[in-house]
């Protein structure tokens, strides 16, 4: 998640620069093709084009309200699992009659959980968005998009880590580890009826917490509507120039002549802007469909798993809490 | 659901070949009667084509997301199954005092509840979709839209499933079935009152999951909105090359004379790129209004099915876990 | 609700003549006018009137989703009906100790239920639309507009319904009944406290339901959002000859002469058609507006009556079930 | 909220004679400049105003949206009121023990508590709307706007009448006064812990809905939202005539001179009808920002309480009900 | 949270000067190139500017209406804290067996915790708006933006405060103090375990309520959406007089010469008034994002505090309550 309310041009270069030569080229091309050349016939009337243009930003409205909705929809599950992992120390300190060691097994393996969530969301699936290298490298070299799975052992012990390698779905299992174990504290008369009620409650919300992030991780934003916004507005794109060619002739012979020059490099300039908005409204959407893979845009789970355990341990009364996580250049994981 | 990122132009034109070839040969027919047969009188101007051709924009906007709507409900509300199939399974294995083939009836019911409702939700009804031979041959090889019922025998024992065959709703049946069990099971004191309203409120939820599915699956998109916006676009799309020789037209005349067969070419490219701009994104709505059919854009409900019955099987420690569903050609049914 | 994928044009024509007639005989006037009489200043020009025809896309827009909305609440209550109607029956199977005849009790006072609040609902109030004679003798033809109230006898008993008589909701009374009821059973020792609890959950939930219901039924879509959106458009309408008087006219006096009587024609075609596109947008979001009277695009509440009774009958193990209701002339009602 | 399906034209004129005759002053001074003092240097021209025009129309078309959801949000929430009141009233003749005397009580508080929340509800604040004399007057004449606070000491008696006098909010304080009477009905034993839980569910459903309209009273839809959104409809509105100047002056060109007269008249109309177009998409949203006031297009409270009332009083198999609340000049308050 | 129905233009003015005289000073630069110096050459069409205007307005309406939504979330988490310390307060004081001073510990912490929360949520972040320094002035005249933390010692005593002092969260800390304190009344006697249920969802709802504000406050509105809308804006507003250069050059020549300053005042006028409308509409969502800053727009939590306090000393009997929050220059914070 990019928290600086500006975004530097440096950052925004780096996405675009690709696109930024193509366009320029693109334009230069075709307006040499018809000044130098003189294939003046290869301009295209712009008022069916305007129609395109404002079909197509409707279209891309709709993705990207969609796909802001997606990312908004992953942020407010993690609100979520911030908000029962208190509930679930809170009723584990409040309810679970006086066995200290009970009480943190069932708040470290909550912990547990979480990060063992956070794990299985981070991993690659198969229509993962792939930006340029320059881009790339800059997520690599923070190394927060291949999460390595370490402190299970400091939370669960030996035991019921090996218990867990075979395992299907990790985080699932936790979770019935935590039913399992509030069997036992009922039969040991540790807690009641009543409390098992409420704890019964809290990993049902589990459970929805987990699945709602695995929608969101394994549904891709559907296809047919992805890619034909990103397909219609190069379309566009690519009839621009043409289009472009049309309006500035018919005000060019209004004008006295002998600034080709001037004219052509205006439009070369005007085509590039037109094309960088269209391109970047576009690219925005984009980049929040999928919120949970590491990225510039996503969710940060690492920051935001921290933040319970620091809340947890602080309500178990511990010392030395682990530090927040901080931002890289401007990017919280 | 398709699971790649881009869609191939293979299975675009496998979609769009009928209409490409009728957007070319119409807008041939209109300039060749314009052209050479004079007809120079049936262009119409394009300024009103253009509010309509925003108003049809809009109007299929309109319909896309209520479309986008429709599936991502479905897709919330499998995700709530496979949410509640674990807590179900939770339930069975922490509350239920030690009675191994209890546990395992009612996960194994549970499970032959799911498919079940899978089997009902993908039967055809009146108002389903129909695309091309191209497409739906496609959709029969993978063999997906016709479910057989099989395995009830080995989750359920054959004596339960011979009940089921009159049932005018087994799925209904199944969890009224999951109730008796329950009933039976507090007489046999194996769980307790306390117990037993977790467990009704989790087969409330069933019924709740259930019934949307069913309103999703037995409403059709209100035809009125769905129908009117095909008929808005393709009266658009047919008037189009009428108003395109209008602007085109204007447009020549300001140019060098001598250069009309490229003129027609390039009018009959734009003509159809634009009429296959809007037919797309007509389309692309018509494509996710029902969810449940076993399509390309639909919900997955048997790999989500196998999900479940391996996760549920996992937590129950068996071995031999079922395999994962594979997509076939990017497809995951 | 119609349940076929695509509209017939009868039926289209049923809802539409009157106005394809008003905009020809209109459209035909003002053209007359114009080249016969020679009223040549009554043109309009047409770039404002772009303006008015997007800005009035929109506002029909917003209604059309706002109606739509209200359809699909008002089908997710019944849809939330359906649902807690086989949830009651499954807890009062599940719950009460074996007493078949409070049982039957119980679910028939169910049904009772649900088809006097789908009769309540289907009265007539003082905003509803009113269609032409044509699309009113269809409906009914149908005979399912005004519902008698049947069956009610069999299903609570005459001591019962004679209660009822007098009763400002009798919907409302049936769940107070219901209450009653379940006292008279904890007090028997059929139920515990602790379904007591869940059947009063129930009961809450249908209040909800029901009062869902009454919310739309009697609140109508609000006449200023509404009523605007239909006088908008026919502004537009009424303007809109004028203006395509002036785009045509541009046009016209840059071809050849001679071909007047084929320009009126295509004027006054043209014309029709872009008047019946919007008053036909304007009209699909109007006949959404109030979901329960029984009409073409109606929540089939007899159908969904129907469907609850087959199935509460069924987990009551009754044979003899009642059939399901059949679409009329593709109408589900 | 008015009642009719459609609003008459004097109802229209009420609210917009003082806007037309500005507008129709105002472009006849706007063409009296131009054409017969001659400052034919004050036209602007039309392109950006239609920019201006669909920018401002998408703007007041968000508005609009939001304040529907307003008043929509606070009519689901009396709706709730509506459910909650019944639930209320059956789970108190259901659970508690056989004593009329507290039923009633408790459910003459209740009936108290709605009352109290709508005159508080109905209370000015400061930024209410002002409308013109014309309409003021007419809401003044209905006098439904002050209400009077008659009938609390028939359904509280008078000490605790005397006892909320000093309270600073009657509403919170009744509920408060629910939650004593069921202590001293558990201390009793006239209901049970059970009982309990599920009375205390209803109280806190209580505080929600209580305070959920009092949030949507003491929040004015944002002012920046919406004063913006008139001032830039307004700036639009005084810039149109200057625009339609030029458009009509270039088509004047076109045609034979002569027609002036004729040509001022319908600027001069169709300035006046975009301008009451804009200026009414405008007003219908600011109509509905505030619903609690007690005007033409708010939740019908009283009306609400009174049917709430009368179904409680039925519910407790009263005679002598009180009547039904009627609309005045279509109006329901 | 700005409460008068109108804006005053001075405050309009405060937020705008610094933008006005820019928009002056470009148009100006620009017209004087082109007619004084006689750079003709560097207008540009309109056409293509009229579609990015409306692509641009579009997207900043999506902006708008998601800020919107985040302080509208906002508000009702607050709407939900007022109603669930009611229900605190009125559960407390129901279910807790004759201890006075316990129900005023309980309620007391629960006014600390509110006011904690407030005092969280206020503190600055790194993606805070900054406006000029007339508007920052003029909030920190008013003094709401530094919250102090004051008066904890009487509601807490000084040794519950001094544990206070290490915590990560004091909010937390309280809510996990409330439960300590049930878990010794529930061992004391003074509750069942059927009220410790109810208490017990208590704080799980204060937790989520307390999560769900620190969602908005720690998560910007994701700035790729937020930031671009901004770029594009002025994108637009500095091709914008190059644009109008075009259209009144078009017209200009139409008209008869020597009006010359007229129409660069109107031009530069207009260019104005466009570019305050598109910048204004692009700021009215930008200061809607982040609802907890104590800016103009933002939640009044303090108000709210006091409000909720007011309540819950007035359930407890208390005399001498403390006062109403004011509004400061029509700001209620």
């Amino acid at each position: 998640m990019y928290i600086k309310r500006n975004i530097s041009w440096s950052l925004i270069l780096r996405f675009a620069w690709k696109n930024l030569i193509f366009f320029a080229l693109y334009a230069a091309t075709v307006f040499y093709l018809y000044h130098i050349w003189g294939w003046t016939h290869i301009d295209i009337p712009f008022e069916p084009l305007s129609v395109i243009g404002i079909a197509v930003a409707f279209y891309i409205g709709f993705k990207n309200s969609q796909s802001y909705d997606r990312f908004w929809e992953a942020r407010k599950i993690w609100g979520g699992i911030v908000n029962y992992s208190r509930t679930w120390a809170n009723n584990v300190l409040s309810l679970v009659e006086d066995d200290r060691s009970a009480q943190i097994t069932l708040i470290y393996r909550h912990i547990a959980w979480i990060n063992a969530l956070r794990i299985q969301l981070r991993q690659p699936n198969s229509f993962s968005i792939r930006e340029n290298r320059a881009i790339e490298r800059l997520f690599d070299k923070h190394g927060e998009r291949n999460p390595v799975c370490n402190g299970m052992d400091d939370l669960l012990g030996p035991k019921e880590v090996e218990a867990l390698e075979n395992r299907k779905n990790v985080a699932t299992h936790l979770v019935k580890k935590q039913g399992q174990h509030l069997k036992q504290l009922l039969a040991e008369g540790k807690i009641t009826e009543f409390d098992k009620q409420i704890f019964h409650n809290n990993l049902e919300e589990m459970y929805n917490l987990q699945g709602k992030c695995e929608r969101i991780k394994n549904t891709p934003f559907p296809r047919q509507y992805a890619y034909f916004s990103t397909v219609f507005t190069w379309v566009f794109l690519l009839l621009l120039p043409f289009g472009l060619l049309n309006v500035f002739e018919t005000q060019l012979k209004e004008l006295e002549v002998g600034h080709n020059w001037w004219y052509i490099v205006l439009m070369i300039f005007f085509s590039i802007l037109i094309s960088w908005i269209f391109s970047t409204m576009e690219k925005v959407g984009s980049n929040s469909e999928d919120p949970f893979e590491g990225r510039i845009n996503d969710v940060p789970m690492t920051a935001l798993c921290r933040t319970i355990e620091i809340d947890l341990r602080d309500m178990l009364d511990e010392e030395n809490l682990p530090k927040k996580i901080k931002p890289q250049h401007n990017i919280l994981y």
